[in-house]
């Protein structure tokens, strides 16, 4: 951490915060020049609120060194993990692509995605059971009923489920039910709810906030396994601008900046990103090509008559066809 | 809404378009000129879905007319709501002041501050016993035990409290003991903490998110009203955009939008939007002359010593003088 | 300017950058710690590239402690800066207001709106000679007969005026004709017309661009200053973001910022910002009580036909209004 | 144009607006629901100041429908557009990597790194001699001498030059010696500057601002080709947004948006996008994957001693294994 303090400090204002540093154990180095003076820390300085520094009134700026997330680093975690679940893995150059619908609609809709899904390649099922919609008056998604449609196509194909909770009153469900809990991008700092999954030491799938650092979603994952998961996916799927070409702007460079700060795997969700399934696969072949460790992608065998997202939907046709590329992309950059 | 067809489009392939409409009992009217064919409906269309007619290939775009939300709104509720909150009144012309510190810390510190700001003229004590913290490591609030302090505040001084609520763990606690529940940034789309808050019946002070748009702001407050209450104070705190000088950038227009879109009083929180206590209080004296219906304003005893946000964290007496200010603000703006 | 090094660096790696600083005349100090190590400099700094210290490996990261701008900025200039434009005063507690109609569009018109705001109290008359336009195909402006209506309009009324450049084709014209050259949002770093505009010496305002920050627009300020000028009016019109309820956000807060990072004086233009006439009153009024130095005001007598932007031009009458609040607020402001 | 009316309009309110439209030769249609009352129009209303009609009150808002570029848009030219420049192809097919330095320096390294990027098939040489720089302290390019470099360059290796245009200035040495002139990013609404290089009918390569949209993108590029060029590039190269791990943020989803809504060629710089060298390749691939007609890449023999800009330059070495995957990318996609 590093002090900047204002010009013309006089001696006695900055011995409080000596002092202070002095209580919490730590060595500071003073750097002074013509124009400025700092206070220098190299130390663990994770003990001291930066808030009650900045309150000193010589204090011009406070500049902070180290990444404050330590378990979702790479710092003292340097090797890529590699998560196997339900068999099937993600991470450290394993790839793996989710797909079905936005939401669960009956028991013939996503035994006949899971299984069309699973035959182009897919790994994991996806599926909304309960779903935040911005009007109240909207669909909600079937709740317990779909989930459990979901636990009779993984039946049925094997695939390993990715679902999201949405509050804590299912808790237990989800913990029974799904392989993958899916935190969605509206309650990304949902501190409660974050702290609350990871107690339950499953796999998650946690979106970036729509206005979310990449910092901020390494804290939230940090909340995750500090709460006791440590298995935890980070998925891009779009974050807000002035552009409305597209519905949000999918950061393709979150992918090498999350591969080069932390050791989870990057996934790419580039359906809700962009909005319309047209700009799907340009996309989903981006994501790939930039180094993502999977693809979480929106499949319905029938997307006019989708209760959500149809407009975002491929058919599986499409879907197909963005899996055989995919799968060259990955050739394609994977000697140098 | 209107739908406007891609260039091209047969004839039929509008007529399924046609024949949905026509089952959801919607009367369409056709616009065709050289260039532009558009089909446009002027009734009531909230039970089709903006997704499945974007699904149609010959569509190229949708525009909506009406705007989603409808208890919010002044369409239907043309006067400005009042709110009688334990005495305090606060809309259609009643001023309210919110003022305390960001997180209770002991019955002396809550007692102190909430007197402080009392004889100063704030109407109602704010204060964190819950705070959502971005770390996971960071002091997260006394819990319990800080709404106690607060109510204990309550009863010497009179004023009623807002509080923040982060999870339907403790929904019967606020019930009880808060008069204004409040729902944070962060917390502005967990749309099942909107419907469970809602339920309670009580009022509530819904913060803006980071990156909601107004529209959203207000879909939110749907939400709760939906769910029960009457009472929605909507509180502008700061959006994300590129700038780094502030916190966040404070949406002072936010003020007059909101009061010609809505009926509810709209209180803004210089305090988190700046982040720096020396910029309080002139974005205070802004909100006030924007014609805001409240502050929500952070003041401690001893800001350098604060456990929580001390740096945004106004003394005393410099509330005092914003007091004064803002009182004036608003004669100045009375009279035409 | 502090240097962080990546962990694991080895010795003979760092040497190679202490020798550049070296080089430089610049000394250095090390801050090591169990988990960091930085180089910390505090001297001047402006002869170093950040980019080339980036390029040696063993840099993690660079911060940067000085301010880039100096003429512009208040470290060695604390006193607010007043200027004296034709007998207008502004800066430094002399408050400024700058009205009249987006384009000047024919003599009777701009005369016409001249008499009405001066009457009203303005103190500049602004109009637009030469237009910048999204579309090729829209009104650009009269020209320079525009640039004479306007010197028509000063002889008559003895009001300064401001009026946009676009480009350094008319600079003599300019430099003749206008009192205060205007630079627009779009040329913010057009920095060949920046530093020729400072070259002629001619007091200049200075909009902020829709996505610079204000370290950037203090930067242009800069390249004006470093061209020639010594007075520079810095003008926040409204920057970029994701809200659409109004064309752009009125970044209220730049005002506090401004005034603490420069001496420079600070105008509010809320007509740009929000787009709409009706939301201009309400954020004239933030400005003012927000500690601006003037406000920019569009004001045509006849919205509806203007050639150009009528729907966030006030009507004389309305502006009239505006005036009287803004002068009540200043005065309740003042006092402490 | 939809222009929807207030709620309560009186028919003597809506009877101007008839009015005007009938003077403008439009043909407008009403609809009329039970909530909502709408003015539709389809044919040409390119005539129609929005603006004007904003200005009725009791217009509540209007909504436009048709695009407004032509030259640049693919409505009427619905087949890609292929420039042969220098006998360098690029669009419809064609693949064309721009490559070269930040700012050319000397002749020993822009005759160097001109070789290095052919030997690796890069097919333009990009450079600049004039250098937009954010400090009016800062380096800016050796200006006539280095574009007298670059043709140098151009006479021993084939390659056609791309460099940066900055002001009307120079024009004529621009208009002979350069093969593609660059508009660069905080030019891209410098109006004048458009039309002046439109003028000259040559090509032209146009960087999208940092906070322009894609509509205004394509509406810059309306200026040139309205100006007389019929050879537009674009280019997208980042865009501003809250996130601060890159230096902006590369809006890779515009290139198949910009396919889908334009003709002309889409080049992406992951160089100036990213900020940081290592970032480069992925984000290079990715654009590749996603469908871009081009790359424009920063290479420098010596990164650590540029004059520009070296921290996100590759070396020659990087360049080459960058070439060889972007080629097997490209076939990867090309097949279905």
């Amino acid at each position: 951490m590093i002090v900047i303090l204002k010009r013309g400090t006089q001696e006695r204002e900055v011995e409080p915060i000596y002092k202070m540093l002095e209580e919490c154990g730590i060595i500071a180095q003073e750097i002074t020049g013509e124009t400025t003076r700092m206070i220098g820390m190299a130390g663990d300085t994770s003990g001291i609120s930066e808030d009650s520094i900045l309150c000193f009134p010589c204090v011009e700026r406070i500049m902070r060194v180290q990444e404050p997330y330590k378990l979702a680093g790479r710092k003292f975690h340097p090797e890529e993990s590699v998560f196997d679940i339900g068999g099937q893995k993600i991470g450290g150059g394993h790839f793996a692509v989710m797909a079905g619908p936005c939401s669960v609609e009956s028991e013939e809709q996503i035994l006949a995605i899971a299984a069309a899904v699973k035959d182009s390649g897919a790994s994991f099922l996806r599926g909304g059971a309960f779903k935040p919609r911005t009007s109240p008056y909207a669909f909600k998604g079937l709740g317990l009923e779909g989930l459990e449609l979901l636990v009779m196509a993984k039946r049925k194909t094997g695939m390993p489920i990715v679902t999201e909770i949405m509050s804590s009153e299912y808790l237990d469900a989800f913990a029974e039910l799904a392989d993958v809990i899916q935190i969605g991008a509206r309650n990304m700092q949902n501190f409660t709810l974050l702290s609350q999954v990871g107690a339950l030491k499953k796999p998650v799938l946690l979106k970036r906030g729509l206005s979310s650092t990449i910092e901020e979603l390494l804290m939230a994952a940090e909340y995750i396994m500090a709460g006791g998961s440590s298995e935890v996916i980070l998925c891009e799927r779009g974050i807000r601008t002035f552009e409305t070409a597209t519905r949000n702007t999918l950061d393709v460079s979150a992918v090498p900046v999350l591969k080069a700060k932390s050791h989870l795997p990057v996934v790419i969700d580039p359906s809700h990103a962009t909005g319309y399934w047209y700009y799907v696969e340009p996309m989903a072949l981006a994501a790939t090509a930039a180094g993502a460790d999977g693809l979480m992608l929106e499949v319905h065998n029938n997307p006019e008559l989708a209760l959500c997202d149809g407009a975002q939907s491929v058919t599986p046709q499409v879907f197909h066809r963005i899996m055989n590329k995919v799968g060259r992309v990955r050739e394609a950059i994977a000697s140098s």
